[in-house]
């Protein structure tokens, strides 16, 4: 029997997180070859450098593909969407995949599905079926309509792909791979190195080894760029006030990233805030690791919803981006109100009855996604069921 | 209340049909302001040169946008898309409507949705909810998934849509603008124009006048282009050996276009077709008045199943292409094997129980359309409602 | 001592017969390793597929190139160079040249010249220093501003660039490698092979054999591309007129292809010419012993300024294409005027003094453009002389 | 007689300084009419916003090109460059302009020199025959072959256009529109603001009213940007050393720009320098008004060449940036060593002879500008004179 080709497109630093166990199953499965393509802001520093975790953990890079275009608004997005379904229709021509891999719903996958499915290569679609409520939500949808085959990372996610009309032969609940690496962590949750000594950062010296501390993590909302900014300053005077020891990292790319980043920024320089520290980019383990031994994680990061909810961490979860997201008894939601979000924080660090729930998964999912994609007849045919 | 700025992106020569009418009742619209953009293949001579039926008719044209890239293989359909995104992109940006249509499910159109979806502009799919089983298959369905507004052009149509997840409330069965065009040649079938006077065309002579005639049109199948020269020899086969007076139009841009015009060209050449006369392009209104009087219409044409049906032609419709979209009585569908397309053809022109039916329309469409986007609230957020 | 790899562009079916030896010399070079790209009209049908001769001539074709935007019009040119720039920058990105190869002056080049310049790759460009005064002309000089090498083809070449500020010690008068391919026809003209059995083509039989025949190649003039239609139909006239055998070659891709193109079809369906022939493109070889066996060359291609002049082929030439390039005695100059073009064939079929001339090189250019890659040590810096 | 319609495109923040007295002339000439083009980083927030300051300047912006690719390396200047030439033709197509103006020499003019040269429209270009020696010199002498008009800053400049070949008619020694401007602050070098107040920054407060101020603008150099941060820590070094108040600037875009800034922001981490306050962009105005108080200025600014040696302000030049362009008895020329570049700069603020030299103008280039574009026959066919 032939050896497929996978091809897989990692756009993003937090894609390569939900896809990384997945790929060391694809590189070592005898059925299987991976072709890794490493495009748009996982190429670039200024959105943490993932291409160099990335060939630090041993992966080979067929393709490197610049195609992020500058101005960080919504003409910039689509120009970039637009230049990447044609410099990764040309990789694609090159790579002859027997399928391609397309992560989630940022919007730069949409590229990926439709340089793809118009060269009628297969297309493996993970993580969809869940809901949102901005952009990523059409994009996501769409990218299950491009798609052959379906991976999704939970049951009410499959439900959904179901309704929308997808063969259920090509759809399939593995959970995410996010979750393999949350296994670990869980496993193995001891706190085995000194953030600020290994990473750097920006900012003061704060106490967290005896105070404990929290960890910041917010994105921009991309259809509501405009208040980015005035967003971010909620969370930041919410944290400065509570005065606690705070590891804050910077947003990835994003319409509106100038927004919040530019927030940050600023509140920096007036307020010189004396229990914050900034980190750019973390290695997804010592990420992990952060928040297991964190009291609590505030912001807007899926990671709240899926991978805290595995190990159990408190999350305050505030504002649109995680909308309808299915999530576990750890996250509580909020506004953008600085007194909401104290609030809130105070309920999370103070509430024992946090447990670990599975909703996205056991910590298989990267071995299943492997085998599934080596043993379901592949075909780019596909009509609606109803 | 304010006028909204609707603008229209026509990307081909068959999509003006299904448009043409909406665009004259946004025009005139005392609560609406038409912004056209001509597209991809409708700028091309090689492709029909709609641009120029279009200010015939009378439309101001905003936009002009060269984004077809040569090579008519699936590699260049993707890097065309690509293109259009970025492009159209630029439109927008500087147009700033009020909301943008998008046509169908031509493998471009997906840019003109991408464009306006991720610059926040309400988005309205025209023709979204049928059913065929390629490329445009995919296409039209992740359209949908981008739109905020669907205006369906049958009831079996706005029901799959419903099913998909789309809000009710922005999901309308307006009828196809095309009936519009065909319900007036239905009140006046007359053909009042010699069409090889009036559109030379390129071959013999052929005896319209007194023997009747057959019209072929006949694309290729996209996700099938090597097999679309094998394809439209079997069609012109059985027409050369029918032996009866025949108009034969080339087909549009896809890929494959190449095959099935190389298959045309060679037969040509060699067989040197006494009964077949070639056209490359008709205004439309003169296409559905040679179609009213035609005996029968063969090949894969929509045209077959939507205004044919509505006319009462009768249609042999070979293949996939319009493959699960419903049809009328007057449709007999068959494969791509010149004794079928023969038998196929001798019943249809035998038949005498074709009847007129209303499936995509009742020939006012074109107004409907443009009163519900006058009165519908437009909003870009949406979230499927399952 | 390391093999230097060198990167050769070639983007359309003229270009590949002035590089074919100097590839053929590359890839046997010890020193060399040839990393050969096809791009733009080289690779479509429609344009004589010259990848398939390059395969067919035995070299690895290490990327193909699809950039060519539909239009045939000044816009369409630009945003085609604009496209070439960016899918180039990859190319090269991706194989990391020693050095990179543009060839003359077609308007694409220049994309090879940024994409090679910009990324700090040694530019070696081909054939400059000649005079034309059109687009080619700018393109030209800009190409010889951008590379850092200059293979010239005649010593009159040589003596501008080195006006124009370049450094001598990197200024080569090499020869043109189309008069390579010149020469092993010079030696061996015999014409063994029926073009009409061979090529097929387009048009009635013609009685070449026993009367003798002319080959016409009349190209449009991109800056004048409106009255392209005229130019042609004042040769087709006089070639009509003549009633001698002749072979017609379709004109390649440029602004107003289509003015040429429809200017020919036109006069085919109309006058029916009973002594013309038409060919869509032939193997560089076949062609030239064509030439070598005919009575006259007549339209505005280079090949009558080079390769003709060097086997001794009589030449109309016609028009500003070939402007102010050195000629040799085989060339008679006209304008686009019937009776001109009649008076001047006339003219060359009675000429007894038609010689072979050295101009553009003495049939060794291949070999000496590899050695002199070879050898020649490669920088990308540079700075004007004076 | 008709109105001329200039186009000008604007793609950095210094391009700005070199034509805005030429934009004022040409927007009052009564025979022409400004059409101004803002494109490629001067858009963009983190190199300036250019923008801001032309609007304030009360120009109407015809169209604005988001056309920068992120990645800051030499393959995506390249498809800057390539995307710009796209964007760029559709500009040019829709605007029809009489003549386009690029200006000097940065990577990203050549897209604006294409998308008219291909388009026929005539071509001026403004600061041709000036000397470096990076991919600067390639580019600006590209840019002299693809224009028709020269309108060249200095003597030197002219002769050597001339050498080029191009025709003497069409070259003009205008003066730089640069000069025109610091001829106002020369006539009134008052410093009528507080630097600090009005534009922030980020660093200390420096005693720069009582103590005096040096003025630092370093920017990568592209060729040899790996280098690019090792050269700013020299700099960084002596000005932190000689700790006299010193304002620095934030360097433009360029490949490299973040090797520099890297450079500078690490610097200041690690050595919180307590005599140097950072800016990121001054009005024009405002920062010759600074620079004519300074004691020197340092770094590789032509600011220095040019302006300064107009108004009579002391330099350092460091490094080959500015190489081989005609300078003024005000520059004292050093390289990237820290101790050098103290001598360099002791040697300078203790000079007594600094005059103001007329080299790149004398106060009247923008209206010279307006008047030979109104004045001069524009066409797009040019032939090189030799």
């Amino acid at each position: 029997m032939a050896i497929k080709k996978i091809c897989v497109v990692v756009t993003a630093r937090p894609s390569y997180s939900r896809i990384k166990t997945a790929l060391t199953a694809i590189k070592n499965h005898p059925k299987l070859e991976l072709q890794l393509v490493i495009a748009g802001s996982a190429l670039l520093g200024r959105y943490g450098n993932a291409v160099e975790f990335i060939e630090k953990d041993g992966f080979t890079i067929e393709e490197k593909v610049f195609m992020v275009l500058e101005g960080e608004n919504p003409t910039s997005m689509a120009k970039t969407t637009g230049l990447g379904v044609m410099e990764l229709a040309n990789v694609f021509y090159r790579l002859q995949p027997d399928a391609v891999v397309t992560i989630a719903d940022r919007f730069e996958t949409i590229a990926t599905s439709i340089a793809a499915a118009y060269q009628n290569i297969p297309l493996i679609h993970i993580q969809g079926g869940e809901v949102t409520g901005n952009i990523d939500e059409k994009v996501r949808h769409a990218n299950t309509k491009l798609a052959d085959v379906h991976l999704v990372a939970s049951e009410d996610a499959k439900q959904r792909v179901l309704k929308m009309g997808e063969n259920p032969e090509m759809v399939f609940n593995t959970g995410c791979p996010s979750i393999d690496l949350a296994d670990e962590i869980k496993k193995n949750p001891t706190l085995d190195f000194d953030p600020i000594q290994k990473y750097g950062g920006v900012g003061v010296e704060i106490n967290w080894k005896e105070q404990g501390y929290l960890v910041v993590m917010q994105h921009p909302v991309t259809t509501e760029y405009a208040s980015a900014r005035k967003d971010v300053e909620e969370t930041l005077k919410a944290v400065h006030e509570l005065n606690m020891p705070t590891f804050w990292f910077w947003p990835n790319v994003d319409a509106g990233s100038d927004g919040t980043s530019g927030g940050i920024r600023s509140f920096r320089e007036i307020h010189k805030p004396q229990n914050i520290h900034f980190f750019k980019n973390m290695e997804p383990n010592d990420f992990l690791k952060l928040l297991a031994n964190s009291k609590c994680l505030i912001g807007n990061s899926s990671v709240g919803i899926r991978e805290c909810s595995y190990i159990g961490v408190p999350v305050v979860n505030i504002g649109t981006r995680q909308n309808k997201r299915e999530r576990g008894s750890n996250v509580l939601d909020t506004v953008y109100d600085k007194n909401e979000i104290i609030k809130s924080i105070q309920d999370r660090i103070t509430s024992t009855d946090i447990v670990s729930e599975n909703i996205y998964g056991d910590g298989a999912s990267g071995q299943r996604i492997a085998d599934i994609l080596a043993e379901t007849k592949l075909t780019f045919h596909k009509t609606i069921v109803y």
